[in-house]
């Protein structure tokens, strides 16, 4: 067991399940003396929290986070910090539906069959609930990266359904760009007809999956640890702890299956005396290890399991019935997904920033 | 740092480089008690080995390994495994040309970066030859999984080029189907064009990527440790640890994008008294946790980075110039990948395994 | 960083400070389905608690836990465990003195060289008040240990100063002949001079140290892991962690020292059909494994750091300066360490209950 | 399980038996660029190796190192570093008296009782033929501490049987004095006797234990990680982790069990410009944190488990029998116990270095 804590040096540690009294993480290894206050986290959860739109599902969570440790006069103090986030919309529902039915597409069976019996109430540590307070955690690493190297990470909607955002330039999009619009896809255009689709899903009592890519900017070359802790590894593994996520590349991605290597290689030279790259092909990455270029990395999601339409199933005994899921849900997971994976993003990339500090000598003497 | 160790409870540790005196891992969390010997290692040795056919690398290195403690008397002791594999194909080649160059689409400008500088030889530590102790560690793995599960896992080349093999059940491809052709292709028609393809691929002194895929059947459902280790979390970053790996994808994998939820969600029924579903678009994972249907994951493999042709590149100060890697590289690297990506698995799996087994009692009193 | 983890299977990690808003602990790895309320949680802090009786402290603290994940419907649910436990006693005291001036025998200095300032606020992180939630995850850890397998741990005074009890038979010591006085000591007779010579140290204005010592009984043959997590090094580390502790020590312990082979060995022999030794002079380890026989350890106490009296030392700058420790202070840190010590015994042997059952075979297929 | 990897950042993790082909080590992050040849390894191993005086065992092995990886022209490049010690004594030997019956104070039967089954052959795994690659390890992390801080680990015999030696400071005890005499003891009439002793020993067919005392020097204050990797709790563990360790304390270690807080506290003051403390009665370590004082640490060694004298013990099936250990043993562990125990304060020291460069900001942006 233990799958509750991710990183290294950064390290995240959570418990927590959608209805239970709420949900926390401990982040160790948090430098000393970066200043750090819930307005800090605020944002980036109203980002990712339920209700924010006519997009998302209806329910409501406040998501306001509480710092119980690691803070002291407004700066951190290199101890564990704790932040707590108590759920609120525990209204008592009638469970007696997904209480022995499995819901297809998610994890009641195998939660049954792993633990022998499971908290049914609204998914329980399964629900996306959870991410809440990585999103808060990906807020300090954000800092701590701002702060230290200047990286920006910024992730966007790329696609949902059929409609493909165009996107010429990965590494321009801004946070105000992506927060322009209520899918957050930089292309207000095509967001616009993403708008309409997911309407169109809540109306066809469907839903409908999608791309999300984030790409972090100004990471320094020579972050990543051969052979296993490379960084397009460990991204990876992050961006897979994400509930939907099916699928996962980066640079070129799956496009190389058909690629010469006489075109997929990007070329090496010099930009303002700095060794560069022509073309961003690698995603940012080479041999697991940053090269200086935006890491680029997209995760497909896939259409939220719950819709209200009747389906097929079994009962936790077997025997055949059918289920509609009530209650409120995103008929796509893709514009709340953004926040999620760009906490991932950063707290793997404030990992890695430690791992290579931990390596570089500090104070010759 | 400590990126060298992979794994929770079956955990590998790796040392070596392409041309310095051999690779060795050491395997710890490998019950006692089990029949091994190298006979059980050298089989998938030879199947990721150079030199094995017209299709890769002309270069011959025997991989050979030696188990050097763990193994008494035939079986596992319990205690760790180290198994060597000494370097063979040592030649004292004129390395000038990449000691200062730059090689596009390899880790010796970012080696560079993060460590101050590198072992050249044959790319060191970035080289695949790492890889081979990881085959002699999966082999292990794959034989606690076949006899305390009956877990059997098989990986296959899907696709080359533009050239895409028809497999209408990846859990009935046998490891004959894919041996009986030297690109690794259950289908034999396509096999022949892909042949075909690397060796004009050699004539044109190119490469060209591919697709592989990898199906673990017999794994039991309850696999998967919520949230961060999610069996596709540790299965995506095992997949990503593997030389030129660019995406990862499970079960319907980026398909996702575009499918609806009523079309995407597998539905629950029963067959022979046990819970399945009738299809597998979930990819045997559902909320990290294996379902008991086939495991199905697919990587995306990069054309090979070398090339003989000349390209343009920088030298290590920053100075333009041009490069072409002679020497003996495989113009695919699509069929000796098959045996690194099953270890992967195996080694993930196994360790799952023991995860899953440590919080079930084993002898109630 | 990240030293706020302990354990690799049965794992706690813990946060908060001595004048926050509390003290936090997630438990990641407990079975499912173990009846589990704060009820259980409660007599151990209890036990821990500051002013339970007049040798220890007058501060109050109720230390009330709140389970805030982890548990359904009175059990657990296999998922991590989070439990809070609020600070009530954070008075607004007025703490210049200890904000420049470092306490002799405190952290004060370490934890300002170590992270360029500190929570001053009653020791913040270096505060024995973060033991609050180690004892509540012990009380977790017992109930597996009990209900897995039957082992009981009993803690317990064994020498205050020069005054030593007398204890025959280590193993036959119970939970309530333990708490049957305020000083925690099995010898009725040397507990009345242990509290006499503690109310002694409050008037002379001192303190005084001293040594415990726990006994795990029904710990089954076979626990512990060669060669760097023998059961004797993770219980050693574990005692460690604890404030205060300069010593630690098992069976014969330093007696070791002056001892002869022929006199020291424990000689096998059987006892009920069972193989067992003669005497426990190895206090229930041999090679760091479990033999089946009670496990025997001991921990030197300090005597407490903090002392009415007057004492030389320096500010944060260097200058000479003098320091009182006023405030509400164990003479003698003894009888409130027991259950702390209790409790990391627990945690340690419930995590190697766990791995040693990870590589038996629960179900032979 | 996995207890073959100790340390988080300076990393080993160890194979190998008695009897096998060898034992391996490999070391993780060693950062790039220091010098290391098997000249750095050789010294100490042959401070451990047996057969160097009279007062050892009689056996031999050459103990000679062979780097695999990780070593680059020179230096170190950062990546994995494996060391190969072959063992040469293997003689065929008859064990069939060790293979049935269980030897007093050995781990024969609790290895057989976790594992079913042992490699018996010279105590297989549980031999401290396992420590020579820890010492080699050891030198390698000596050299990192020496190289970035200055930092310098001495270690000694401090007393056998009831033979004490005088250390007036034990911070000023050098290498030279200590290798002075083949018992290791810095007061050289002392050391006489303890030669004495053992001799004795050997006649009498008996062994003795005794204190060994490892002093760092110039560790920078500010290292250790609260509150579980507590700079004492992972010294204290990785002292436990030697064979034969039944003891460990620091400073004033037991001794503060009859101590006054007002004696014990040492307290601050300046020298040179720099805070200090005018004793060292903490043992260089305050709050498990460096204090910039000496670290002064204490092992308590049982007298040699194996000694010629006929024992009664049982056979594993529990008949009883008698054994009498033919073969070659220390009478006394000491002597070629200092160079081990100095490996492991260095190994931990060298992570602990590295943590707390981790933290350290390099390059301020």
């Amino acid at each position: 067991m233990p799958g509750n804590t991710f990183g290294t040096l950064f390290r995240i540690t959570t418990a927590g399940e959608s209805h239970g009294p709420g949900n926390v993480v401990i982040i160790d290894g948090v430098p000393a003396g970066i200043e750090l206050s819930v307005d800090d986290l605020q944002p980036d959860l109203d980002r990712r929290r339920p209700g924010q739109s006519k997009v998302t599902t209806q329910r409501k969570e406040a998501d306001e986070p509480e710092i119980l440790s690691g803070v002291f006069e407004g700066r951190t103090t290199g101890t564990s910090i704790a932040i707590l986030i108590r759920n609120e919309d525990q209204r008592s529902k009638d469970y007696a539906d997904i209480k022995d039915k499995y819901r297809p597409g998610h994890a009641d069976y195998t939660f049954d069959a792993k633990y022998g019996f499971r908290d049914y109430r609204g998914g329980g540590r399964s629900s996306a609930r959870e991410t809440n307070v990585r999103v808060a955690a990906g807020a300090v690493a954000k800092k701590l990266l701002r702060q230290w190297h200047g990286v920006s990470i910024v992730g966007y909607v790329k696609q949902i359904g059929h409609l493909a955002a165009d996107i010429p330039s990965p590494e321009k999009v801004t946070l105000e760009q992506v927060e322009s619009n209520i899918v957050r896809c930089p292309d207000a255009e095509v967001a616009e007809q993403m708008v309409e689709l997911i309407e169109q899903m809540r109306t066809e009592m469907d839903s409908v999956g999608g791309i999300a890519e984030v790409v972090a900017s100004g990471v320094p070359a020579g972050w990543g640890e051969p052979v296993f802790d490379k960084l397009k590894a460990d991204l990876g593994k992050a961006m897979f702890t994400l509930p939907a996520v099916m699928g996962v590349e980066y640079g070129a991605g799956f496009g190389v299956a058909t690629a010469r290597g006489s075109a997929n290689n990007d070329l090496f030279t010099t930009l303002d005396g700095r060794i560069t790259t022509r073309s961003n092909r690698h995603g940012g990455m080479l041999g697991g290890i940053s090269s200086g270029l935006p890491v680029v990395i997209r995760c497909a999601i896939k259409p939220t399991s719950s819709i209200p339409r009747e389906q097929e199933t079994v009962t936790s005994r077997g025997e055949p019935t059918t289920i509609s899921t009530k209650g409120r849900h995103d008929p796509c997971l893709l514009p709340r997904f953004v926040p999620m994976a760009e906490a991932m993003v950063a707290i793997v990339l404030a990992d890695h920033c430690l791992r290579q500090n931990a390596m570089t000598r500090a104070n010759p003497s």
